[in-house]
């Protein structure tokens, strides 16, 4: 019998104060956490600083973790035009990061992540973070808010391909 | 007598579909047009390989004509919210580039741009491509106008410096 090889997937939560990031493990649907954590800048930094904290941040998990996936929650809103601008750039910094690695890329938007998670797409983000927490058996819910949204855009992934695309990667 | 070492600028206006970028040489403010042009991603790509096609097109002009500064117009506004997203993506990507590379960035809104190129801060667009035109000696208008935009964006910067900064930079 062959051994199952794992897919590694790192999700990412960008934001230009706090980016969050979550590395798993999944054999078919099965996945458990290997590390997460924020990437944090500093308001009274410019913004090119800060762009390049995330930028670096981001390529230092991956290049540490070396994923087989990168997967980001979709930006489909957001309250105004200025945080939309910020936010933005926080997302293009990290992203490019990624790309740069040629690392494979998917992006979900927030009702795919919360039906692939949860299994409604109207669910809460306190439903959200707790089934985090128990499809990858953690004592308690990932803290901050922005690793636990990170994990679960790295689950959604998980759950979301065809099983017959995991059943080919196993048998690698 | 000592030799002037010009200022080397790269003025960049980022934008998803074109970003626009322009190379000055600068001594005081007397500037000539080194190159501009423009680098363009195609919509039918996705996301990720679009942010990366800009990132990497500026970090190659940057490689090339080694600037001493890089000048970016700030982004205050937007017509709305998606338009927002994404060009705050496309900025994020092409300011990364710069600030991997360690080069130091201005930023300067419209106004400061209008002021510094045309004299007046409510000047209109073709204003501001007809004295880049006149102030590098083009034979005519730039183009497109993503790289007339480049273009007033690193003018600014010479235009908008004090002298006593220029001077000192002679000096070197």
């Amino acid at each position: 019998m062959s051994k199952k090889t794992p897919m590694r997937v790192l999700g990412i939560d960008p934001g230009l104060r706090a980016s969050g990031y979550g590395v798993i493990d999944a054999v078919g649907r099965d996945a458990k956490m290997v590390d997460y954590g924020v990437i944090e800048t500093n308001s009274k930094q410019p913004l090119y600083e800060r762009l390049r904290i995330i930028s670096d941040g981001i390529e230092e998990v991956a290049l540490k973790y070396q994923p087989d996936r990168m997967v980001f929650e979709k930006l489909i809103y957001c309250k105004n035009v200025s945080i939309a601008l910020l936010l933005g750039q926080a997302r293009g910094a990290a992203i490019v990061a990624g790309a740069r690695l040629d690392i494979p890329m998917s992006e979900y938007n927030p009702t795919e992540i919360k039906s692939a998670v949860v299994g409604r797409g109207r669910a809460t983000k306190e439903q959200v973070q707790k089934m985090v927490q128990i499809l990858l058996s953690l004592p308690e819910i990932p803290e901050p808010d922005h690793a636990a949204d990170a994990l679960a855009a790295a689950l959604t992934y998980v759950h979301s391909k065809p099983l017959a695309d995991l059943m080919m990667r196993i048998k690698e």
